[in-house]
């Protein structure tokens, strides 16, 4: 039986969530809005809901694969995924490969400082606090997660990492830095939530070193949806394919 | 024999550090400079460097008795102390009973906020990032300090914080939160170094909740040095006592 979205549950910067019949499961819905510095300034980028819902579906079917607890199920439409409903954990996960952004900023490094071992960093997700950094004492003391849940999700990104990196690799990019979040699901697993998309990591030719990701949207560099759409055509994510059949 | 100061090492915002005819050993000195804001706002305070050299003391002295490894040795001047010659570790360790000072600020909580268990924080000692937020993982790859000497670290810095909870409730006052420094002596030991003084630490009278540490200074409250010497006198500190017998 198809599922019908019934309730929205949430509107977020770039997705909507919507309740189905199944109390399970929800429809997240890829909107074009693309949002940047904690959602200042804002943009409507036509074609990116599209492409991130397909990035997406590529990238959790890959770590699925791999053996990751993900929660998302299936491709329903263009736009629209069916995934796991979770409580979601309000907490970042960042792993860096190579030093960009506010870790730049924040500590003085030169961008494309390599990090080995890659680095893991948690940030409470809010817009108005500017995602403040916090590290497993605070996480856990604040009642934001436990402490096992804290080293379940620092495992699991590592191992996505490892991952992706291969993944991205193969198809001549890499990858410097992503952001995951996670969140624990009605029978109580901790499962990759939300998405895997360009707007969330950061994304380098391997061979010019050109930003592929969202940073072409930050930066104003340009062509953003044409970047997103090179990564889907290296990763052999086909954006005319509709939904997984049932 | 009595040793005396060679070299200047080193002027920081509140202390010089000079050398000594013994390698192993400096001379820490403590001026009345007091300074805020990363060092954008400096004052001086007549007796502070008195007051805070003899609170160290006493406080160091209190933890090698409890089996703390710290740099301290003894007391040879109302402002100067002798002291381990160590190779600091550039992060600095706060631990927090109560939310209040820059926390407060990141997370949007309350100031005075419980905080249980004790939260535990790591910072880059460095005034142009504004001491940067970092965790273990930052740390380690950007080889500031090994796992190990983190782990260390924190293991002492929460034994330093039960040990003066107790010392300081005894003594009508709450012990809010304190920055720690670790350092590396010769034979390799990691020590407690710098100092514990109302400096970097903040203390509330137990009773009325008056700030009694350099808030008063960060916040124009005026009566500094008046409470630093209320905090000495509480603990039984004597500010009149001269260097410790050879
Ligand atoms: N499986 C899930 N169940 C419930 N909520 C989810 C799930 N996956 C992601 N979310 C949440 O849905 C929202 C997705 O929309 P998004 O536009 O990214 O929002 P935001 O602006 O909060 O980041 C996020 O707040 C995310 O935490
Ligand atoms: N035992 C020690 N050996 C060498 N250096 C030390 C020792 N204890 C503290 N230090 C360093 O000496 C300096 C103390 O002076 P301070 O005025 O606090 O400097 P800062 O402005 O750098 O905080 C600090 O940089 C501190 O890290
Ligand atoms: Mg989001
Ligand atoms: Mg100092």
């Amino acid at each position: 039986m198809a599922l019908n979205k019934t309730e929205k549950l949430y509107s977020g910067k770039a997705k909507d969530i919507y309740a189905t019949e199944d109390a399970d499961l929800v429809i997240m819905h890829f909107r074009d809005d693309t949002s940047a510095f904690d959602g200042i300034r804002k943009e409507q980028l036509a074609e990116k809901g599209v492409i991130n819902n397909s990035i997406n579906a590529f990238v959790m079917t890959y770590l699925a694969d791999k053996g990751i607890p993900v929660h998302f199920q299936k491709k329903l439409s263009d736009t629209d995924s069916l995934v796991r409903r979770l409580t979601m954990i309000p907490v970042e996960s960042v792993v860096r490969n190579f030093a960009a952004g506010s870790l730049v900023k924040r500590l003085g490094l030169t961008e494309g400082l390599p990090l080995k071992p890659s680095t893991y960093e948690l940030f409470v997700k809010n817009d108005e606090l500017h995602d403040p950094m916090v590290n497993d004492s605070l996480v856990v003391t604040l009642n934001m997660a436990s402490q096992a849940q804290l080293d379940e999700m620092k495992r699991l990104s590592l191992e996505v990492n490892s991952h992706l990196v291969e993944l991205f690799a193969k198809a001549s990019m890499t990858l410097v830095d992503f952001k995951l979040e996670f969140g624990v699901a009605g029978d109580g697993t901790l499962c990759l939530g939300d998405e895997f998309s360009p707007d969330g990591c950061r994304i380098w030719d391997s061979a010019t070193g050109e930003k592929m990701d969202k940073d072409r949207f930050r930066q104003n560099l340009g062509q953003v949806v044409d970047y997103y759409k090179e990564v889907a055509g290296r990763l052999g994510v086909d954006l005319n394919q509709g939904p997984n059949p049932d």
